[in-house]
């Protein structure tokens, strides 16, 4: 049988700034009582590897602009969020419905930049994405190739929502040891005929999977994938980003 | 340990008109050498459906209008094929860069109106989507029932582009059996913070999800997801479907 199983990891610590993200899932996998075997994919959420790296804003420190007080006005927010999405912003794709879509620097598109705050504010702090998720998953899938002495892939995972339908889905923010995009044009189907148009998204594909247990309020952040044969390659997430002169939704 | 299997059905017959797809999955079950039982998700790609219910399109038999021509000359593309596509389409969202990117009737917003011509263009044949695929999938999900004796949920998925990320992910077109959405508001994390904004499109994760094994070189239509908690009820993918007024992106 062809099978794929998706496995929560249950028992990682809350993680704060400066945790070594491989020790504390490997308490998760001594925990859930899951070895890691070669061609496991682990897939980990963007918010505990942000708060490794620090990536936790206090909100405090921030002085709105008079740009960010204007959204904030208009749309009932907290000014000093908004100015926090701006300074991650290099093109606001739309702004309406109280929604600010934007264009991070290394070329997302997605609400509030990626910025935190559901989870946070309460404490007035939020959340940012990693400054370079790809980076952000090398160093985690060596660390763990390094403890376990086996091949791994490792993907980073951020929740999105998008245009045209309800619901947010998990993506794919960040990716080492394989492949985001599985490339079948050229190849035919058992009749014969040559497969056209069809890329897929395998790591977003991936990632969705992995929401599947990644539940927000069962605090499930890592979850390992195994039995998908990927294609083994450095891997980066910014292959699934379309680029802006290819978009017609930008 | 929590964990998600994810099952490649093989052997499944080559789907022709007013074929009963339950007796078609039924011969991939035993050449499986899996056995449904109740909490099972069976997902069940689009084009087998489409086909079963005779949604297949000889294009000898589609005259095309003055525009459907007009449109295909300038995106060199089957003028039928286009007609094809216009005939399914209530608000055309996007046309240019030789796509053309429309509403539905029913309301899915999706490259070419979900007309699958990749496959069939040779035999001078096109697919069109299922005329109600919510009710497809509750046609399947009672006949699996009556033939197992087990209660299980159905999605039907297929393969859609989308804004702003490149590649091709899998979609729920229909469902039975279980609710489409995950809907968190008003729960708390483990820090004891309420949730917001967390409202899970559940659907297209397990369609993503089948879709790791659902690869169409390798002619697998059918994937059974095994230990995923789904909330019963009666669904439906237009739940799905973000509200046109709604909608900052049509």
């Amino acid at each position: 049988m062809r099978s794929i199983t998706i496995t929560a990891i249950e028992g990682i610590p809350m993680v704060k700034a400066g945790d070594d993200l491989a020790t504390l899932i490997d308490t998760g996998l001594v925990h859930t009582g899951l070895k890691l075997a070669t061609g496991d994919i682990v897939v980990c959420c963007q918010k505990i590897v942000s708060k490794a790296e620090g990536r936790v804003v206090n909100l405090q420190n921030i002085e709105p602009s008079a740009f960010a007080d204007s959204l904030a006005r208009r749309w009932e927010k907290d000014p000093r969020a908004v100015e926090l999405v701006l300074r991650q912003t290099s093109r606001i794709v739309r702004n309406d419905h109280g929604v600010i879509i934007v264009e991070t620097g290394p070329g997302w598109v997605c609400a509030n930049a990626g910025v935190d705050e559901s989870n946070s504010l309460e404490q007035d702090t939020a959340i940012l994405l990693p400054e370079d998720p790809d980076a952000s998953a090398a160093k985690l899938r060596a660390a763990l190739k390094k403890r376990h002495g086996v091949d791994i892939a490792v993907v980073i995972t951020d929740t999105f929502g998008r245009p045209w339908r309800d619901g947010l889905t998990e993506i794919c923010l960040g990716i080492a040891g394989m492949n985001a995009m599985l490339d079948l044009r050229g190849k035919t189907d058992l009749g014969g005929r040559e497969l056209h148009h069809t890329v897929v998204a395998i790591a977003d594909e991936i990632a969705c999977a992995a929401g599947l247990l990644m539940e927000k309020a069962a605090a499930v952040p890592v979850v390992v994938v195994r039995g998908y044969n990927y294609e083994p390659g450095e891997g980066s997430a910014k292959v699934l980003i379309r680029p802006a002169e290819a978009d017609l939704f930008r």
